[in-house]
């Protein structure tokens, strides 16, 4: 990988159940710290897997040479009179950081979002001591609408806020 | 049922799958307008009795009488490192409305969230023209953090903004 990521560089494909195994690395790379993510520390794949890859939710993954660098899962944030709002959530393996991986998934996954209806996107739970996240999303257009003191429990700094973030498409 | 009621009226109790059948009506009652919950208009039974009583989500019903006039779910609003914060909602049966039983099953879910260990209690969905819920959240300690744009197709009103609301407990 050069030192910033471009699309080229990038093949960025939905995956299933099947293949979420492979995915499963970086998935607990990224959740092992606590600081980002509220997933349990002692999570399953197999609960992994049917959180990212059971419909509506699906999973996208993003491979330079067949390794696994990024992923994302996009879903509607809430079913019936709410489902025209998607939910995403990212995850960069933390060799593969400041590549710019994470706003090609963003811009991807935006993309993806349009092409299946949704109107606008929110994320429910950016940790606010994320910041290179909490930037990332605000240059590809998302703003905070929200922020909801100490939900989560970061592993080495405590009760911390996040923000509820959104943007139409 | 006095024009107010008191918690001496109701008794509130938890139940599970096999009671939810009896809760379903006025499940019903409520989404069907949709102007207060996102739940789709086709919704089935079983999916709404999975979402209410499957753990670690717990469904209590206030009766009078034996007729059911109200209900709640509660649960925790995010796994793992997010999970000391509860999540709850609520209905009240439309022919019992102005009773102030919402405020009652409110009280009583935030003292059963008290005694499950959650030290916060968040709502992520509250339709911000619902303006007697909102002012009763408001009276029972809860405060507007966040507010997200168009995130519910009201039938009446078309795209409609919705509250995150937060106490701690």
């Amino acid at each position: 990988m050069s030192a910033s990521a471009t699309s080229a560089d990038l093949l960025i494909r939905e995956i299933r159940a099947d293949e979420f195994h492979r995915l499963w690395p970086l998935f607990q790379a990224v959740i092992a710290p606590g600081d980002t993510y509220s997933y349990p520390p002692d999570l399953t794949m197999e609960q992994a897997c049917e959180w990212w890859t059971t419909p509506p939710s699906r999973c996208f993954i993003a491979e330079s040479n067949g390794e696994i660098l990024g992923c994302y899962m996009l879903r509607p944030n809430q079913p019936g009179l709410g489902d025209h709002v998607a939910n995403a959530g990212y995850m960069v393996s933390p060799a593969a950081r400041g590549q710019g991986i994470a706003g090609i998934l963003c811009e991807h996954s935006l993309q993806q979002a349009r092409e299946a209806g949704f109107t606008a996107m929110q994320f429910n739970f950016v940790v606010s001591t994320n910041n290179s996240a909490v930037r990332v999303w605000q240059r590809h257009g998302f703003t905070i609408v929200g922020q909801v003191p100490g939900a989560f429990r970061h592993a080495t700094l405590g009760p911390t806020d996040i923000y509820v973030m959104h943007r139409y498409l």
